[in-house]
């Protein structure tokens, strides 16, 4: 049926992870291995990307389950053995899951959710989880530059009409919100995550009505809270605002306040002339709220230039990214189990050497000055990997320490840890169970806006930003060189 | 719950339309109403668009109803009476819904759909049907430039882990099929829609394993069928065609067949060489599958090319539609009843002059000339609305007609009806009955191929396309004409 969407259905997955699957099932490749999920590049020129949609992952791998209707369907393909089909039909996800908190301010090539699981496990999420926390993660990010560019000010979400999809608003909702969003208009989005609902009116409560006065009238009679008028359907300047005003004047005389929405035109001229025409009317409580395909850019110009906007209502490019509709996320294979228990570093290559990955099971440091500000991030390996160094790979304060360029060239710098180092990939999840509840998304908020204030203002910059250095240690880089030169040798 | 998205839920809609519906209640304007869905712009920078997702909005609005926990939601709120959500606990769609076949080749302005019901019923389903007609539409658009581009090739549609949430990707993939596409690796949309599902490996396997010869033979073992090689784990020219022939000479020796794929690199050097390669090994048989960020330009320049490729991996491009990521479809208000039952055309004028509406119920009819090529679009409007001229409004083979400029400007021309008019709005339910049964996917696919071919290549050029006609009828024109006067008289 086509109406309801069972996303939460384990075959929302990639063919070649099922095939892959059944492949290393046959081959009695059961060993672990970990797999970790990065991203290449900063969506929408930016200098910084926020991560989310973990409580979204999190949920939907501790109810990964094969349905009787999916193994039907699975079986009508031809391509599966009964014998794992049966497999499937037990089957559920009891891996370890690292990661950043949600919220987190995150750069490229850093690891942000590490699994570690038997290969199968590992293989059969790929596609889920990167759906998810690609998509999570751009519009939070989006919204948190939508946000920035407000002056850190009301943004609404209103991008239900032209979201890819049923789900591509609901998730919008939440990553919005989570990125600096005050509230969405959609309301499943309200229902389904507690996130506020809001809304003025359309053009069509205008038209319906013989004038625009009376439309406005009826609505104030109906929503005297504050209703905003939507003032462009037939002439802003030379109707809209006289009418919002002979209706709001009534609303004010009786102690209660309205606003008005502009959503075509020049906004920047429209906003200072009916600024002028309430503040004239005595009106200054009076809000505007702006809407009309806006984006950061956008934004910014208006509040640079002064445009007295209380609000904006930001809809298709916060939902979709606009020009940048898709996050750079890859899931990659990080270590194998040999068949003594050993994890076994790997890296894949490839023809573009930006596609390189960095091998081993890793951690990534935030490094705090003393005045608590991130200076830069480095991913280590974790002790167990055999073939790297001696020793533990770890950042603590007061000691002295590499800064690697990620391209393994010879670019490098040495810093003393004279503020903090926190490891970021922390345990989530384990044999189904999560490791702690789940934070609210005001929480999550909170997060995002405190974790931009640790970035001086050049990273957060929306054009041309300062570059955050992501570096790898001595031993992650001497592991790489290592596997580089190795594999030199068998080509 | 997170995890299952109800989105058949008739809370997917904009706050808006909820308290604006609660509005019309309360003011007892219960009259019918006529809002149309058009679009604004092509997107791509292309000259044509196509018609999706007609199937999935009918089934929704057949089964559109408010839950009980969806009313107990509208209750916390605090903004609707009981009686009205009494009301709404009773409600259904009960509209009739005209619209375009699916899989129609659309241009702006046009109405593809068309709702004629109480302007409550209309309000509340505003959101749904344009988050679902704009979201297919542009990806079966997209989808049709692709495989226009391929040479009207194999397209495999990859995109489930960069798509803009689980649904994005669901919606998508159903969308991608119709626009031209072969198949798709998501295997929930095959389950779903019955989607050919397809797929090859990924690096992980061939870093599972412990070289990538090994690798390669042991998939060949478990899937002798046409297995496809993934090359560039290490280097495409060096290592991965070198031991995808070992493996595949065993396969051809038995009869079988095999392909490789291209993931990174110069696409097309690479396909020559690996060509070469496999000709040289008496391998003619074996396929090249490509993929890597692929969208219609740069498939556009490997055919031009005359690359050797066979079939092409689409993932992120073709299920967000890369930089354009909306389609700009609105729903607008195009009529509303009297008091005596007459129909009312409206008009909205914003301060944006390409954002003023064409008034009154529309029929948008296509004009083919003798040799069935479709030569102009025109739009109409029905015998019903006051104000319009008298006389029916239909385009007819043998008849001479007026061809004019939607701007309302003096731009026109004449043009003998010689071949056919057809018209597009067909109605398609009332009463929450189907008028037809859906078409299948395949047939919607063919109707997308069959139409493109009814137009001149010059429409289809994917850049810089020539721009088909979209006119308005005399009547029509001096509708709009006459609103406009009587409008500029109030302001």
């Amino acid at each position: 049926m086509i109406n309801s969407f069972d996303t939460s259905s384990a075959l929302f997955t990639d063919l070649y992870s099922l095939t892959m699957a059944q492949g290393y099932w046959k081959e009695h490749k059961t060993g672990n291995a970990v797999f970790e999920m990065f991203f290449r590049r900063q969506p929408f020129g930016g200098g910084f990307s926020v991560f989310a949609g973990l409580e979204t992952l999190l949920e939907k791998l501790r109810d990964f389950k094969f349905s009787e209707s999916d193994l039907a369907y699975l079986k009508s393909l031809k391509i599966f053995d009964q014998a794992f089909l049966d497999y499937l039909e037990k089957f559920a996800f009891r891996g370890r899951v690292w990661a950043m908190d949600e919220g987190t301010v995150i750069f490229p090539l850093e690891p942000l959710v590490r699994v570690e699981s038997d290969i199968i496990s590992c293989q059969i999420i790929e596609g889920m989880l990167l759906n998810i926390i690609n998509f999570q993660s751009l519009i939070a990010t989006k919204a948190a530059r939508v946000w920035l560019a407000s002056g850190k000010g009301s943004v609404m979400e209103f991008g239900l009409r032209r979201a890819q999809g049923p789900d591509g608003a609901l998730s919008a909702s939440r990553a919005a919100f989570i990125g600096g969003a005050s509230g969405t208009s959609n309301v499943l989005a309200g229902k389904q995550y507690g996130i506020p609902v809001m809304g003025t009116m359309a053009h069509s409560w205008i038209m319906a009505y013989e004038s625009e006065e009376a439309a406005f009238q009826a609505y104030a009679d109906i929503y005297p809270e504050h209703p905003v008028f939507l003032i462009d359907t037939y002439d802003t300047l030379k109707s809209g605002i006289r009418n919002a005003v002979k209706v709001g004047k009534v609303l004010a005389a009786r102690g209660r306040n309205f606003g008005v929405r502009l959503d075509s035109g020049d906004i920047h001229y429209l906003s200072v002339e009916v600024r002028k025409v309430l503040d004239g009317e005595g009106l200054p409580d009076a809000t505007i709220s702006v809407s009309n395909d806006l984006n950061e850019s956008i934004i910014q110009t208006l509040t640079d230039a002064g445009a007295p906007i209380d609000s904006w209502g930001v809809g298709t490019q916060l939902v979709t990214g606009g020009s940048d509709s898709a996050f750079t996320g890859v899931y990659k294979l990080a270590a194998r189990e040999d068949e003594a228990g050993n994890y076994i570093p790997v890296i894949k290559f490839s023809d573009n050497p930006e596609k390189t990955t960095n091998p081993g099971i890793k951690q990534v440091w935030r490094i705090r000055d003393a005045q608590d500000s991130a200076v830069a991030d480095v991913m280590t390996v974790e002790d167990r990997p055999v073939g790297a160094e001696d020793g533990e790979d770890i950042v603590q304060k007061g000691k002295r320490y590499a800064f690697w360029h990620p391209s393994g060239d010879y670019r490098h710098f040495y810093r003393d840890i004279d503020g903090s180092a926190e490891a970021l990939l922390k345990l989530r999840m384990q044999d189904a169970v999560l490791c702690a509840d789940h934070p609210s998304l005001w929480e999550l908020r909170d997060r995002v806006r405190k974790g931009l204030e640790e970035f001086d203002a050049s990273y957060r910059r929306l054009l041309n930003p300062h570059i955050y250095k992501v570096s790898v240690s001595q031993k992650l880089r001497s592991l790489k060189l290592k596997l580089i030169n190795d594999h030199l040798g068998d080509i």
